[in-house]
């Protein structure tokens, strides 16, 4: 495919671009980004109508809109990643071995990145500020829903990128609706190094399912607070509502809280009082059900992320149990215990085997910015290559640079 | 699959396993392989005649031997390995945030690892060694000419892990030669969360077309030299020699040589009259047989792994030429510059996207030892997850532990 060609070629270019022109590329995007905000809205109102007339309910089709108050937010953005450190050069060790040679572990571009996204056209200008930063090359297949307003985004970019004399490709803004082009590009082992897929469980089953290169990815977070009885009520409380409540559209918004029973008596009557002042709806186990009225929750109930203002309530024996449960119902994404007692603490972060593990803190802070990586582009709860909130750092590779001074093996 | 359902089980376990019982049983499986040294001989003495009988290659048949020497081999490398450090449990970075939260990156074992080799009865022991002190579990598919040698060896490892209280699950040996389980095996992305094929390239390339999960694996190694004209040509001629004689039929061995052109002249005369005295095969470019009397090299001799002492040469016009060839016919493994130019040094660094890139050394220090990760499992040209050579720390993953005092993100 010419347009993987085209994007592997860029992505040699972008690799051993400096520090300093990427961040005028990035720069200059923002700058590029205030000026067309009239074009690009007008764009957007070209989606936004179309997907009017084609009927797209209200709810999704006010997620299309490109406001500016979401441009700003982009320009925003753009800045703070120009200002993050460059990854690619970077050495993560660098060691003289006894014989003399040195070796280090230098970071390097990944290569070519495909990304793909729902209806979010912010995505698109994030995804290219990351992947520019990062060295490398991107191929943005964005929702088709916003086609016109990704491909003015596209063109800003590019010409951005081409001010510096770098190649237009390192972006390449899918503009085509056809869902065979995904297909394809998909099988393209050869020529793409990584795929991300932002979006629905279903849209990331079937990049998962259909794609022959490594996809970065969660499915979904469904996010556990553990409660032990030794916890401080009040803390314990704002903990979950916090975890629950703050954004609870978000993956690693809290779905299932789990108690010690001996905490049961005391903490179960506070969270329904709190749950009743702020709409929040209970869905609790029948052991739960004899301290305090609430729906029953079903076997599904366990498995589910809500993504609403529902909490599935379990009373449990003792953190064995809450880590069994969280084991068998849990999506490795963002797990947090309150508690005062350390060796619970210390066996709750050795047991639950998820991306991120808290003790005594709110599910929210499972993001790349509250954990110093200045920014993320995704999560990701698998095992290989990067896991949690990924930033620049996890977009890269390193390779092994080793210096002699004429070292040969047989005479060392 | 029982097996896998088994294998996971048994990495629950094998996870939490301190330092201490992992390396114990190392060292009893070293006991064990020294008091069993002769029932595991004439377990590889069946093994033998079966591949006569059924007419296997002598040069094959002597490879599967597994004697006295090779057994001493493996105590030395189960005892070495109990001597590495352990990865698990060990924080990458701990950083406190200015609210206080205290982030962690800590190294998790991958959980469940599929080894797919060669009838190499080495590799059970090997691999077995690194999963366990990296605490995965591993399931051992080896080449069925070895079948009864590495059953016994099964079964040695399998009850050093039972005498320390510890699943025999955590190694599985596959004493069946069903190729479909194989196939079976590679789909089984729910259960296992990596695959390390180990052979040659066919092999290689089965697994990466059948697997949905994850493969770290090289498929070939096409390892360059490069000769700029500011090197002395002694050092160049011994890197060359040693890149090419030391082991010719291992997948570092150097396989291309270029030479800028200003040193064609002085350089090839002096490495013909030494190919001719270690009986080294040299394949030339036309430029390069005006210089010296050579065979001539086809294109398919660029993209050749020899694996024996034949070495293919080529003149180029500068390093740019240089790092174009190797872009187009290399395999991202193995790549050496000889040079007195800092500023050449830096730009191969930098330019050339192989996982070991070396400077005035021999391609044979690629090795995991050499490199400081004190053995190796494997190498990968890969770029996601690990690159270059494979050590204990590579078959691990992290999570993000945090620790807070009840921190909350919308009081912090």
């Amino acid at each position: 495919m010419k347009l993987c060609l085209d994007a592997r070629e860029a992505a040699r270019s972008i690799s051993v671009t400096s520090t300093e022109i990427k961040n005028n590329v990035l720069l200059r995007i923002a700058e590029l980004l205030n000026k067309e905000r009239n074009a690009i809205k007008s764009a957007n109102d070209q989606d936004l109508q179309q997907a009017r007339e084609s009927g797209l309910d209200r709810v999704l089709v006010e997620r299309l809109i490109f406001s500016d108050e979401k441009i700003d937010g982009r320009i925003r953005s753009l800045k703070k990643i120009a200002e993050l450190p460059d990854p690619i050069g970077q050495y993560d060790e660098f060691i003289t071995r006894p014989n003399g040679l040195k070796v280090g572990r230098m970071r390097i571009p990944l290569g070519v990145i495909l990304m793909i996204y729902e209806a979010r056209p912010h995505v698109t200008v994030n995804a290219a500020g990351f992947c520019i930063k990062s060295g490398n090359a991107v191929i943005l297949k964005g929702g088709s829903e916003v086609l016109e307003t990704n491909k003015i985004l596209g063109d800003i970019i590019r010409n951005a990128l081409e001010e510096y004399q770098l190649p237009a490709n390192t972006v390449q803004v899918i503009s085509s609706s056809d869902r065979t082009l995904v297909q394809d590009l998909l099988k393209q082992d050869d020529y793409i190094d990584l795929v991300i897929p932002r979006g629905g469980e279903g849209l990331i089953r079937y990049v998962n399912e259909n794609s022959r290169i490594p996809v970065i990815k969660h499915f979904k977070g469904v996010c556990h607070c553990y409660v032990e009885a030794s916890a401080d009520t009040k803390s314990a409380l704002d903990i979950v509502m916090d975890s629950k409540m703050l954004m609870p559209e978000v993956c690693n918004a809290l779905e299932t809280l789990l108690i010690e029973r001996d905490a049961a008596q005391s903490f179960l009557p506070a969270l329904k009082d709190e749950a009743e002042r702020v709409h929040l709806k209970l869905r609790a186990c029948p052991e739960s059900r004899k301290i305090i009225d609430a729906e029953e929750a079903t076997e599904e109930d366990w498995r589910t992320e809500y993504l609403d203002t529902v909490l599935s309530v379990k009373i449990v024996k003792d953190i064995d149990d809450a880590i069994n449960h969280i084991e068998k119902y849990g999506s490795h994404h963002t797990d947090t215990i309150v508690t005062r007692n350390i060796s619970s603490a210390e066996k709750f972060v050795q047991s639950v085997d998820s991306s991120v593990v808290l003790v005594n803190a709110s599910t929210m802070f499972n993001d790349g910015e509250e954990l110093g990586l200045g920014a993320e582009i995704g999560i990701s709860t698998e095992k290989l290559h990067a896991r949690g909130p990924m930033g620049l750092k996890e977009l890269t590779s390193y390779k092994f640079v080793i210096y002699g001074q004429g070292h040969c093996k047989k005479t060392k």
